[in-house]
């Protein structure tokens, strides 16, 4: 792991998506994401995403130059067609198309088809929340999970996100999946020789297993069991069905068929907070919120209960100050592609 | 049990409440909620609140000449004010509202403050589907969920419904709370003697147990653990934050303060799917994604996979032929309370 300044990280990364034949405004958009989720910590969906998602844009799996088309259809909705471009850049336009309608009309929404994976979901809360809107953003995603009580993957692990703005304060952001825990951490169960609990995946035939070879093999199991399938599902309806997308067994899988288009969708949902109250009447409403849940004395003294952002916001602080910390890996291969 | 034709019920059921104070189309909008509550067999949230709702309407917990009041602030942003009206009630002129909205802007929001415990959400998202429009919908509630990692209850089992439309055919309902699994399951292990699994609930100082009657002393645990404390929160900001109602531990308990107000909040987000395509153009697209979801071959061959709503709807359509299975104590009340 190494240090790098968020300001070279982003020149580095700029460089390199437009090495990759991106227009320099397209990797602008791009990179501010990557290195967003670089800043809150969540690395696996940061800059070292330039590895993947520079080989399909080097076999033309994903559009180097997409033109991306917004359609109004109603006052406060836009259809955005990603034309095949990188995720985050999509993510962009789509999150910029809803602002600008829920500016106007107090809530907006925009659907987004054509896409690919649009990083994290928490930098464009965040984003949505320093413009004073609440935000609830969702994608579909590659097949990994089971219908509930079936036995093979028909259903995205798609990411759902919430946030809230708190004028002047740290604002909510909630960005989850909807697996008991990612597939990582069953391999790492694996590599350590430890049994896993039977909550957190299934055998091929779609069984509950502790054995987390037999859950390598088999599937994530959604939270809350019926509850988490009924929750990812709804996300790929929101998402890939409305959109216009592909969705289900209809996303190809990006490593299966790297040339080929994903036609991944995304809905983005912003709601103006300035409509319903001063930021005064918010960052009271929002601090007293808070601290009624960080009182609640913690069942570990060594764990005090946190709010969802918080770890990642204090991480951005701190990284803004010290540098990112970044895999080497990264470091180095941003350097190797923009020689 | 016995059985009750949908129309006497209604019947019944909109005379008890006009009894109870209400308006006549007051009373209709109450009574709709919950008559399509025990249609989709969820009777806990059905006719049998009469029980509850009426002995607050007596002492003035809940007010019976409720005058609600809209105020668009925006394009596509209604705010409701409640009056502390019967919860059926603030939540169909919410739903109204927003409909009426979202058929002009695509989409639209309403947020309702000054209500009550507004029965299930399924029957909102139905009527919802039935106009064509996608529905998020949500409440807050009184407070049952320690916040993760702390030890007492701050936050409600908020419940939380998704609806999409499938002209033709069946929506899909998704209509659910955000604990493991429901009190009263808790409860039955209890009177039964068994074990309950670790992950239902934690005893009083939020330690996760599997000792029901200490379970039953402590509090439910959210679905996904730190994801399903998340997601409850979340409701909670959109319904009881944003709309300026009561939230955490500011929602008096109905069961220890009846005769004051709760001033519960709701959201209601539609979308209106016309605007995004022709009704075959959905119905085609809603279709293909049930069959790939119930062609999974099940791992039960005895349970084969279902997708949410069709339980409910079956339910339903069985119920409107052959009459509504109910609580013979539901029925004699509703005569005694209408003689």
């Amino acid at each position: 792991m190494e240090r790098i300044k968020e300001a070279e990280l982003t020149n580095l990364g700029i460089k390199a998506f437009c090495r990759l034949g991106l227009p320099e405004n397209d990797a602008k958009d791009v990179v501010q994401v990557l290195v967003m989720a670089d800043l809150f910590g969540l690395s696996t969906h940061g800059m070292s995403r330039v590895e993947s998602y520079g080989d399909r844009l080097r076999i033309g799996g994903i559009n180097h130059q997409a033109n991306i088309q917004l359609e109004r259809v109603a006052a406060a909705m836009v259809k955005v067609d990603g034309d095949n471009g990188v995720g985050p850049l999509v993510g962009m336009h789509s999150l910029r198309a809803a602002m600008e309608v829920a500016n106007e009309c107090g809530i907006g929404i925009a659907l987004a088809k054509g896409s690919n994976h649009f990083g994290p979901i928490s930098p464009y809360l965040l984003l949505a929340a320093e413009q004073g809107f609440a935000a609830m953003i969702g994608s579909n995603a590659t097949t990994t999970i089971a219908p509930w009580g079936g036995s093979d993957a028909r259903l995205g692990n798609s990411p759902l996100g919430f946030g809230v703005p708190n004028p002047g304060g740290n604002p909510f952001l909630l960005d989850m999946a909807m697996s008991v825990v990612a597939r990582a951490k069953i391999r790492d169960a694996f590599k350590a020789g430890h049994e896993i609990p039977n909550t957190w995946g299934t055998d091929a035939k779609g069984v509950p297993t502790t054995d987390p070879k037999a859950a390598l093999d088999g599937f994530l199991m959604p939270v809350g069991g019926h509850k988490g399938y009924g929750l990812a599902l709804m996300v790929d309806l929101l998402a890939g069905l409305l959109s216009n997308a592909a969705y289900l067994t209809h996303i190809k899988s990006w490593q299966d068929a790297p040339s080929e288009p994903q036609n991944l969708g995304h809905f983005f949902v912003l709601l103006d907070t300035k409509r319903l109250g001063s930021t005064e009447w918010l960052s009271d409403r929002m601090n007293d919120f808070a601290q009624i849940l960080l009182e609640s004395p913690p069942s570990d003294p060594n764990h005090p209960v946190i709010v969802p952002g918080m770890i990642e916001l204090q991480k951005m602080q701190e990284q803004r100050e010290h540098g990112i910390t970044l895999n080497i890996d990264t470091i180095q291969l941003l350097h190797q592609m923009t020689e």
